[in-house]
């Protein structure tokens, strides 16, 4: 059983899951949980895993068995779940609810050894349309207003697990970190009468130095502002709200492009640990607070997927202030991710 | 030469410093930098660091020389620095200005192998005092807006020396972070007539459960909405904006407590890397941005200070939605922290 609860101070949301610290780990030594052995994640080992909700499957091959190229399953030790209740609970300016909400996993590839780099374009394509279909699914629950992709690439990025996997957690709230890029778009439009990423996003085609590719309707480049070195911001170039209406086409492009970066990435920063997330519209503009929120609808958003690698320290400056230092130049790290290419 | 630019997407600034890549660590593994032989915060080495700003010094010794047991310097690899220009640039919707600040050193003790924890508490006193007039000294300068002091306490924390130090960055503009404790202190004293961090306190005083220690004015206690496992926060119980007006005597007492933390923390979470900031009132009220918020007076914030430790990673998750999962429950982390003393 988890719980949300807000701190006023931060305006922020936290889940307290006392639960998920009993989950085991690949990377003792970072968590001090033993290592998973056999993986549960590989083929054959299915039963050790809940039921799976989707895969891409083989002809003839069974839902919990072997067979399947890509597979999403519940998380074992999930941060939230819809078993759990959603009840608000106040006590005085201490405000909670209870731990409602989905946290599953996209297993990436049957193969326990390979990186999201390596598979076919075609195989990527499936994992970003497993993304699609569970976001398509989950935003018919009208208590969950949000669900965020990510993915935690290696120990140093948070991952647990070895095996290739990304994952999705919705929320019954609309985290902070979307409420602020909300307000900012509508701020933004309400001033100039555009969507704010498209306006970035024309800055930076005008200027190009920090462009990396722009390619079959996507563009990837190092964000003027980038926190950590070698962090890319990816998006269509044509303006889209909900990454749940992407066509299989447009798939198969973020595909191409995704990938593309994950090897530049690999070749012109070593191989970093990195997060990624894809940051798209909330499933419903409706429950968005504020007064002048409530009446702008949520298209205002322009999905985008940011891939932060995880080479430098995250420390008390940035704890205490919100600021980063970055200790790259962007213009220099879209050089290097420009010139760098590993097929 | 650094450079602070605003991401305007995530209503936040970011300092690019590519000068500090360059700066050398005892951690090499970390950064790949080399480890510092000898170590330039050590007595005698005084040489090896820019000229000192403030020591406490036994009598008849010399500044930059030996005989100091609290001693700031200015920061050989500054993110920011008052002999960079501030002028602001501007490419249509992107958004800079130079790297004007201040970034500087407090070195806590002459002895390399010390803890914050082990100093005595007039020691301990001391730093708070070195704190305190280097923000009395900053707050003079017109182009500052605030100034967060900070620690990394062990390299998993971001700390790259291993001499006992804490830094400060003092920054031209208001670092969101504190912007939006401030805006949430508004809301609070506008909705309620009382300071948004004295009833948060009185809330936690009323239950009971999640303070550690209540004593000689000051108060400390797990968070209700923690980010992390042990997190501590500490404050003033009587209402105080403006760390640098602190007395003597607060400064005494506030060690006291400060030092016992450090200890229980040691103590009860296996001594963790963790990251500590003050946050007090930005030097001026009349830079704060926003048609209402001009109006207001800073002396709304409450001054604090957080204790973060960092066992557990931050991960996709966290970076892409502002959420934080805390796999421990705060109640039962005040619990052990209560039982926890190790003198």
């Amino acid at each position: 059983m988890s719980e949300i609860r807000y701190d006023p101070l931060q305006d922020r949301w936290v889940i307290i899951a006392p639960d998920r610290s009993a989950r085991p780990s690949d990377y003792g030594e970072a968590t001090g949980a033993g290592s998973m052995d056999p993986c549960p994640f590989c083929p054959g080992k299915e039963h050790l895993t809940p039921p799976e909700l989707w895969a891409i499957r083989e002809p003839g091959s069974h839902p919990n068995g072997p067979g399947w190229s890509v597979r999403v399953i519940p998380n074992l030790f999930p941060a939230l779940s819809r078993e759990n209740g959603g009840a608000e609970s106040r006590i005085g300016i201490l405000r909670g609810r209870g731990g409602y909400g989905a946290h599953e996993v996209i297993i990436e590839s049957p193969r326990h050894g390979d990186g999201l780099a390596d598979l076919s374009r075609q195989h990527l394509a499936g994992v970003l349309a497993a993304f699609r279909i569970r976001l398509r699914v989950l935003q018919q629950d009208p208590r969950l207003k949000y669900a965020l992709i990510f993915k935690n690439h290696r120990d140093r990025a948070g991952a647990s697990l070895a095996h290739p996997h990304s994952q999705l957690i919705a929320t019954p709230v609309i985290p902070q970190s979307i409420r602020r890029k909300l307000e900012a778009a509508r701020r933004h439009l309400h001033r100039t009468g555009r969507c704010l990423v498209c306006s970035l996003l024309q800055a930076e085609r005008d200027r190009k130095i920090r462009v990396i590719r722009e390619e079959a309707g996507f563009i990837a480049l190092s964000p003027h502002a980038a926190r950590f070195p070698f962090e890319i911001f990816i998006a269509p170039v044509a303006h889209a709200h909900d990454f749940s209406v992407a066509t299989d086409r447009q798939l198969e492009n973020l595909a191409e492009v995704l990938q593309d970066m994950l090897q530049r990435l690999r070749r012109a920063a070593d191989d970093p640990p990195y997060n990624f997330f894809l940051n798209t519209s909330p499933f419903s503009s409706l429950s968005l607070r504020g007064k002048d929120a409530s009446r702008r609808r949520a298209p205002v958003f322009h999905w985008h997927l940011e891939i932060l690698p995880r080479q430098t320290a995250v420390a008390g400056f940035e704890w205490g202030s919100g600021f980063h230092i970055n200790t790259a130049s962007p213009e220099d790290c879209a050089e290097r991710l420009r010139r760098a290419r590993d097929r």
